[in-house]
C-alpha cells in the first residue's frame, strides 16, 4: 500500500497558514500521511475573482472577527501571535525562496518565516527577515538572492496557476491525491481522514 | 453555578446553518449548555458590508467550494443534502414565523424548515411548505399566517439589527454570553468549549 500524500497549500500572508504550518507534520504522521508542502500567491487568485485587497480588508466587520478567531486559536495551541504591520504582509520574496527550495527544506523554511512573521511580528518584506529565516532553518542566508532569478521568479508563478487551476480561492488548502480540497486550518485533521479513508 | 447559555444564530437561507441545527442540542446537552435559537436575515447585514447577493454567487469557485463541502459534511453525519432551488433561498416567511416562536417549539419548526429545505430540497418561499414545516413541528399550519403580522415584521427587524449589533456577519454563529462570537458549522464544538470554561 502507497503511503498517502496531502498537499498543502500555504500562503505567507495569511493568518490561519501559521497555526497549519505548525501543526501540520505531527499530525500528519500520526495518520501516516506524506506532506507536500506547496507555496503560491493568493493575491492573483484573489484579483482573479475581482478583489483588489485582502477580503479581510475590504470587509472589515470579517477582518476583526479572523484577527480575533486566529489568535484564539493560537493560544489554544501555545503558539505565539503578533498581527504584523502592514497587513496582508508582501511574502513574494519568501515565497520565491520557498519554491526554490525542496522537501524538509522547505517546509523548514516556512516554518521559520511563519515564526518570524506572526510569532515574532516581522516585517517579511525586509530581506534580511527573509535571510533570518533561512539561518533559523539551517540554511546559508546568502542564498536569499536567489528570489532574484528567473527560473524561480517563473516557478512561482507556475505553482500559482496551479493553484487556480485547482480551484482554491484561500489559504491554506489542502489538496488530497483524488482532489478533495478543505480549506482553512480548522479544515486540516478532516483532509487527513479523507487522504486516508477517502471520505469523512 | 448558572448553567452556561449559547446563541445560535440562523439564517434558513445558509446552507452550513442545517448541519449546525440538526447538530447543536445533542452536543450542547453534553455539555450542560443551554441553547438560545437566533433567527435572523443574513441578507441585510451583507447588503450593509456592499454584497448585493450570496458572496457564494458573487465568487462562482467559492460557491462550488461551499457546495461540495456540506455535500460531504452532511455524508458524514448521515443527514440528507440536496441543494435547493433557486439559491439562495427566500426564507424571509419561515424566518418570521420562527420569531414568533419560543423556546423549544422555535427550534422544532427550525429544524423541520431545515430538513425541507435541505433534506427534501423544497423551496421555502411556497406558503405551503411553511405550513408543513409547522405541522411537522406539531404547530396548527394556519399558523403561517403570523408571517404577516406587523410586530412579528418588526420582531425579525430587531433580531437581524441585534445581529448585526453583536458583529454577525455569517451565519451560523454561535455568541456565548461574554460576547465571543463563532462562525461556522465547524466552530459549533469549539464555541461549547468556550461557553463552558472561558477558553479553548
Amino acid at each position: 500500500m502507497t503511503t498517502p500524500v496531502i498537499q498543502f497549500w500555504f500562503e505567507f500572508a495569511s493568518t490561519f497558514s501559521y497555526p497549519a504550518a505548525m501543526r501540520i507534520e505531527p499530525l500528519a504522521k500520526a495518520r501516516g500521511v506524506s506532506v507536500e508542502w506547496k507555496p503560491f500567491l493568493l493575491g492573483p487568485v484573489l484579483a482573479a475573482q475581482g478583489h483588489k485587497d485582502s477580503p479581510f480588508n475590504i470587509y472589515p466587520i470579517k477582518g476583526a472577527y479572523m484577527a480575533r478567531d486566529v489568535k484564539r486559536t493560537c493560544d489554544a495551541l501555545d503558539l505565539p501571535f503578533t498581527m504584523p504591520k502592514p497587513f496582508p504582509q508582501n511574502g513574494l520574496r519568501c515565497a520565491r525562496l520557498a519554491v526554490a527550495l525542496e522537501g524538509p527544506l522547505r517546509a523548514r523554511f516556512a516554518q521559520a518565516v511563519y515564526q518570524l512573521e506572526f510569532g515574532e511580528g516581522r516585517d517579511l518584506s525586509d530581506p534580511l527577515v527573509a535571510a533570518e529565516a533561512l539561518r533559523r532553518a539551517g540554511l546559508d542566508p546568502a542564498f536569499v538572492d536567489r528570489a532574484d532569478e528567473d527560473d524561480v521568479k517563473a516557478a512561482l508563478r507556475a505553482a500559482t496557476e496551479e493553484a487556480q487551476s485547482l480551484g482554491i480561492f484561500g489559504a491554506p488548502t489542502f489538496v488530497t491525491s483524488d482532489k478533495e480540497l478543505f480549506w482553512g486550518n480548522d479544515r486540516l485533521e478532516a483532509a487527513l481522514t479523507w487522504a486516508v479513508e477517502g471520505r469523512l
